[in-house]
């Protein structure tokens, strides 16, 4: 533990190894020319992930084949500010597009809850549990029925199962009963989940209520993982700001370091929940002399690189990302961000 | 095989064993001092049906406590024509009242799809799995992703879980894929499943379309049972009838044999699904001399004992009941009741 007390103040100092976001949200994701991949690892970089997970669902476009992963690789290769990792989002009928190779080329498969608010018939969910290769992990967003849907599935073909963004106490209800039942699933909520409700942000379904929130907390030891996800961008988009590509990256490290402040998380929790079982989850290379430096205690207003609307207005904050060091090398220091595109695609690694 | 062909005509008759109506909707079961239920099993003794399992589920009052189960008995004991078993039905809020006499006096607990439009909460879904006595039966009507539901907590609690009134493709689909990884699930079709479409009878959402009808006949191996649930009744009220206990009781044998003689199934199919699984389900005690002569390939209006009204009409069947004989002892022929209520509760048993 590197923790240290500064003795002029009464903040202190802890170093966190390279964080991964387990899902990342880019709106222009397999968009044509769209930059929004590019600004989304530049967020995520200096918001201490290293790593990134993108979710292969986005704003009207989706990886689901070929070409949507070559278009989603081309807008971001070479120009990578953090690792990432690109997966392939099932649909109805694209299970046999997927051959060994475009399998070989994706981190995972996301199996989305609703496409164009249907559910993927369960016909063509099984036949991707099938053919999806065994050691590639599986994922979902799923939510109450069709969450007990997947994991039905996910039992019977003796398969483990990623749920992200998980809000609701009954889920998170299932995701336990079934890891007592030793069925191999895990979870994340997403960091807004656990600081904004649908009652302070009215029109925000993708919110959990105030109870739920409380659920969450009080369930946080089933919780294996955190994430940016989606909400923060649908979040941004409802209150008129358009969504950008950083939404809520900034926001989730100086959330958290605060709560650790308020004693409601450790360090450790977040050292779990966002480095130790991401890695393990996803099986992802390990970043050697990588690092992410914040500083705990110093109540401050957020301090954003990226001018995009944050639910955080001028409330204070108690936590701020320091330093980030990739490699030996930093690549963000209080606020500025080298202009050096070192990440890569780890999607195969 | 007991089938003979009548020398002198076309016809030729068959008898069965005591057949067992695995899902039997009685409207008034529980109401005080409804007279259905006795009603229900004269209609079903009249039709082959020696033995009723009843959905504890009705038109407005169900079978959730002690208190209902008394109702539902005293409606019912002394003046049964054909030997019944009784169930509880889950609710969000019964779990603690099924105490160890009341689960012993219940064949079987059945967890609705849906009350009053809602699914019930998964966590009191999921305490009925875990106070539920092991060696009783789990029923349920649900369908699609609450099913899903229900399988799901069926194998992460190793229950076995019989689906009553499939209608579904997707839902077979589950069913078989949960077979074939050894989950103990089994199911029934409403016999109005097979036989009438929500094409043909408008506003009758509880019977399947004509794609998914079709797909329950090239399933048939996978249909452990037939049932005649509450498709009929519904579909009376839907008629304007009002509806009767003994709605789709007369149909059913009738339009199986009608199969039979159109060569889209076999009398052992029938014997099978009305007789053989059912016993093996629920763990039925045995009928002795008891047995069911029908004649089949005459082609004849329905002739009904119980003036209700038929989805079939006018139309022509191809089997009708002859005799049915009880302990040795002929309770029906040629559309005489012998008006002799030996209907025991075998709910316990
Ligand atoms: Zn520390
Ligand atoms: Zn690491
Ligand atoms: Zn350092
Ligand atoms: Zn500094
Ligand atoms: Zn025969
Ligand atoms: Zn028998
Ligand atoms: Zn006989
Ligand atoms: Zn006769």
């Amino acid at each position: 533990d590197v923790s240290t007390i500064d003795s002029k103040s009464s903040h202190r100092t802890h170093t966190f190894p390279g964080l991964v976001n387990v899902a990342a949200f880019v709106p222009g994701l397999a968009a044509s020319n769209s930059s929004d991949f590019i600004d989304a690892t530049r967020a995520s970089i200096s918001a201490g992930f290293t790593t990134s997970i993108i979710i292969p669902q986005a704003q009207g476009n989706a990886v689901v084949d070929r070409a949507t992963l070559e278009t989603a690789k081309s807008n971001v290769v070479g120009s990578a500010y953090c690792n990432y990792a690109l997966s392939l989002s099932a649909s109805a009928d694209n299970v046999q597009l997927f051959d060994d190779e475009l399998k070989a080329e994706a981190k995972a498969l996301f199996i989305p809850s609703r496409i164009a608010n249907k559910p993927i018939p369960l016909s063509a969910v099984a036949a991707h549990f099938s053919s999806w290769p065994t050691e590639k992990p599986i994922l979902t967003d799923a939510k109450g029925s069709d969450l007990a849907s997947l994991l039905l599935l996910a039992s019977l073909h003796n398969r483990t199962i990623h749920v992200t963004d998980v809000q609701n106490v009954d889920d998170v209800l299932l995701i336990s009963l079934s890891k007592a039942k030793n069925l191999k699933v895990t979870c994340d909520v997403s960091i807004y989940s656990l600081f904004f409700t649908r009652e302070q942000f009215s029109s925000a379904p993708f919110l959990p209520s105030q109870e739920d929130q409380n659920a969450l907390w009080k369930k946080l030891d089933m919780i294996d993982a955190f994430s940016v996800g989606s909400s923060p961008y649908k979040l941004a988009v409802e209150a008129g700001d358009g969504g950008s590509p950083s939404a809520g990256v900034e926001e989730a490290l100086p959330l958290l370091l605060t709560a650790v402040t308020e004693g409601r998380l450790s360090l450790q929790d977040i050292t779990t929940r966002l480095h130790d079982n991401p890695v393990q989850i996803f099986g992802l290379p390990d970043q050697a002399q990588t690092h992410v430096e914040v500083v705990l205690g110093r109540r401050a207003p957020l301090v954003k690189m990226f001018q995009s609307w944050s639910p955080l207005g001028r409330s204070l904050v108690s936590g701020a990302i320091h330093r980030v060091i990739v490699h030996g090398q930093t690549l963000f220091l209080d606020g500025t961000l080298l202009e050096l595109p070192t990440g890569k695609d780890i999607s195969s690694a």
